[in-house]
């Protein structure tokens, strides 16, 4: 039988010891689990981004996999740390939502309330639950697979929601919910939200400095330094540049405003 | 028998979720894969970045190890997706020239054009073969091993020359291929390229702002300060300054032109 | 039997082929190593930074976990590369200081000057042991566990001490030795250096543009933009701003003077 996967999502940076305290401390206790690096370069303290980034790789990895997401501003507070089994994924998180969208595309859903002190890194930090709660809960469960043993099953975990667009007849109001590596813009829209642009309906977007109105398939359709519109893979629409930076050219971000003007 | 190993090199950075989602889809197909990132920060869109980073890692890895190598500005468009055979590594990547100096290098080389669809991750997305092509293919190829069932064989992927050394007798002319994390300055010259300079013959040259006319065989040697030229792990001359950037002593970087005169 | 663990802290960055090449020395002599990464962002030729990087996690591995550490201005110069067995844990790193913080801890230490040139990738260059006599090193270590094998035993290594607090009645003077990805300062400053503060006894500390009079035992407890002192997951005293960067709010960073009064 193959070894357990445990991933590592979290705002820790790369440049100091935190990642490497995790994994020692997961090595140490599931020696045959595989550790995967996804990103430690979620904004700071960010649990929307967090959330966004969960969503979009979760769902490529095996059954049983434990998805550890720590962005945690507040570590050693009241938030309660959670273990998570979702469809047929686990997570290990702080209870501050960076699992909504996990939560929003999941049917089977349950959390339990990691409490059972005889997993932890002892002595417990006050700042640093990633290596002494977060971390051992995910190897401890990578060898026991039962989740029910960390604590109580809760129901009031906290979920926040993506900004929903505001669709009128003509007009559609929307918003950058962040900008990528490349700096792709990704919308909180939809295909489904505007069923006639993919048909060809002409458009006017306005986002930040620019006016958009073509729709493309691929980023190498545009022309140099024109920004336009695309179903991403993520499955939203996005704002790109062929080669280019779509951030820079429209001097837009995360939360930028856009509204898509119809006909 | 140990698993095989498959490495990624991408322009893909390490903020989002684009390297979690591939490691995601590699784990599912083939689980017990080694997965080793490389770099993920190739700069944006430079294939000969990433074929200069490709051509110094690949050779230091086991036969039939899997190069994943992901800079891929066409995804989408009419550039083949590649699986190729180059002495006894295997490689993954856009038939874009990110292989050429891998080709340099091997004398035998099987390409194949990978259109085995049975084989990607559906629905393919037009803007991220990387998850849907690239990763499943690397995938599969760690399973079989069979590198023809992927699709036909080609003999005409693109590649392109590292630009050359313009040799005279008492001058040269090269240019700055790419500056290193530590400012490193890597040029297109050689040893053999000025069989004088190895054995002393004294030289000055020219790049950016600086004069140097000092060789020195370790980074070490040089006073505070003084860019010095030296035959670099690469095999190819760089210029360096004594724990210290070359690029921002001489303000040179990729592509700047530099001249040797001899005698 | 688990596979070994092999970790690699480096300054090497991670745009560059550098870290992808001691990972495929590695993966030829050891295939069944596990290799992870801890950081490859110590700061470019710091010693004291990869000191406290390596202080921070390498008690976290099992016993017999190999840890890879290079940080190594003089490379192809007089310093030796060193295998140190310390406590249960190998280290393999260039005797320059950068395992100091490791000798302050642990009571068994022994050092192996490595020399045993069969276990190097050859030809050795001048410019990168990382590839040619690190990396082998540790892979041939985790085949055979045995450090005596690799060159003779010595004692006069290169170890360096922690700038001292300065100590007196009512006044302590320190210094930041770093601050981390999230502009948290770590101090030189233990608790039992000062041992009325965790009682409560009131303080002024100044560092930097800042006064600061608050302790915290979590980063949430802090006003915004309040600094604040706490104990970190370190061990030491660290300056830290609720959800924001102590390192701007007090415009203070790695060798910046602190003092506390006290009472």
């Amino acid at each position: 039988m193959t070894a357990p996967s445990i991933t590592l999502t979290t705002d820790f940076g790369v440049s100091d010891h935190f990642v490497g305290a995790m994994k020692g401390v997961i090595t140490t206790i599931a020696p045959e689990a595989r550790i995967h690096d996804i990103t430690h370069q979620v904004s700071r303290f960010d649990r929307l981004g967090g959330a966004l980034t969960v969503a979009q790789f979760y769902r490529f990895w095996p059954a049983r996999t434990i998805h550890v997401v720590v962005v945690d501003p507040g570590v050693g507070g009241a938030r309660r740390p959670l273990l998570v089994s979702a469809g047929s994924h686990y997570f290990i998180a702080p209870d501050n939502g960076v699992l909504s969208l996990v939560f929003d595309r999941e049917e089977e859903i349950h959390a339990w309330h990691i409490t059972a002190e005889h997993y932890f890194l002892q002595p417990v930090s006050r700042t640093f639950h990633g290596r002494d709660i977060f971390a051992p809960a995910a190897a401890w469960l990578a060898r026991s697979s039962q989740p029910e043993s960390f604590g109580p099953e809760v129901g009031d975990y906290e979920r926040f929601s993506l900004p929903r667009p505001d669709i009128a007849k003509d007009r559609i109001g929307g918003v950058i919910l962040r900008a990528d590596h490349f700096g792709n813009l990704l919308t909180n829209l939809r295909p489904e939200d505007a069923p006639g642009l993919l048909a060809g309906a002409p458009f006017r977007l306005s986002v930040g400095s620019a006016k958009i109105t073509r729709l493309v398939t691929t980023f190498g359709e545009g022309a140099p330094d024109e920004p336009c519109l695309l179903v991403g893979s993520s499955g939203y629409f996005e704002i790109c540049v062929n080669r280019s930076s779509a951030a820079q050219a429209t001097a837009a971000g995360s939360g930028t405003p856009l509204t898509i003007e119809l006909g």
